[in-house]
């Protein structure tokens, strides 16, 4: 399949998802935008999360049991089963896309780099490059070990705020870069 | 500076490390090997660790209070300081390299896939590519919110075993490409 037809299929599946409300909301206007650049498509993304994960072992096997792509409450997290097998975890926000040529993985690369996103790169592909992008918050222990309380609360907001603002500058940044390729025709 | 030049200069610093008793023991022979490939080089490494970090906000503030590149016991982690800005990690083995052509890149990227290792990625810089790999396992808590005890102990190794079997695994498939390389002549 060439690039193309792969972007095109790839945008179907995404009206889809948007039309189900199945895109977190706070990564929306950044992966359009992203998708706008012609040699460049996204795959996947999450705008990061607060998450409870019973862990089965194998990552096929392991069940969400809470997901929130937001801040969140002392509420949220009552009553959720207390285990070593049961991670809370707040994940930062992750991008998968496809470009066409390595000059446009260089230039989104840079664009994450200058912003701070370390996390990221490419690896060749039959169509042409995959990326990988993160965030760098994290938070991960078992809810055995864990003492859920008003100020673990503040700690899991804090890091998604540090998320939401990491992914606020990346958006700027890709917008810098669009207007780049409209101005030179470049890509 | 060339990439047979830089390769040089980051090996005399790698045997003043290694002199100096300052790499992780456990990624050593690994290293070696992927520096063996005439077209690649490693320039930093960590091979999974055990970490309590006082959080000064920016990472360049920050200060490790105490590092594990091994198994923990419960004595360990005895008397380490108690606050939402002490956090408790659990980080896997991270891997940087430099190749001189994509080829190189892309082969190593691939023995890294084939074991698991799902993060990392290429960038492409002035000499050549630079590589980022990392394991996936991860433990990060504040030390004021999490109970420490002979089960954490116990959640602590069990990622850390993960880890270097993930590492040992990682090291076959690099000893494999290496005899493909010799074989074929490429790279």
């Amino acid at each position: 399949m060439s690039f193309e037809a792969r972007k095109r299929s790839m945008m179907e599946k995404l009206k889809y998802y948007l039309d189900h409300d199945e895109v977190d909301e706070p990564i929306i206007d950044l992966i359009r935008d992203i998708n706008s650049i012609p040699k460049a498509f996204t795959t996947s993304s999450c705008s990061g999360r607060v998450i409870v994960l019973i862990d089965r072992g194998r990552k096929i096997d392991s069940e969400k049991y809470l997901t929130f792509h937001r801040y969140i409450t002392i509420e949220d997290l009552k009553d959720i089963p207390r285990s070593n097998n049961v991670w809370l975890r707040v994940e930062p926000f992750i991008l998968h896309l496809i470009t066409k040529d390595i000059d446009t993985a260089d230039s989104i690369l840079r664009a994450a780099r200058s912003v701070g996103i370390k996390r990221g790169g490419m690896q060749r592909i039959k169509v042409g490059y995959f990326i990988e992008l993160m965030g760098n918050v994290n938070l991960s222990v078992p809810t055995s070990k864990c003492i859920i309380d008003e100020e673990l609360v503040g700690v899991i907001n804090t890091l998604m705020r540090k998320n939401f603002r990491m992914l606020e500058r990346f958006h700027l940044s890709i917008k810098e870069l669009i207007e780049n390729i409209q101005e030179t025709g470049n890509h």
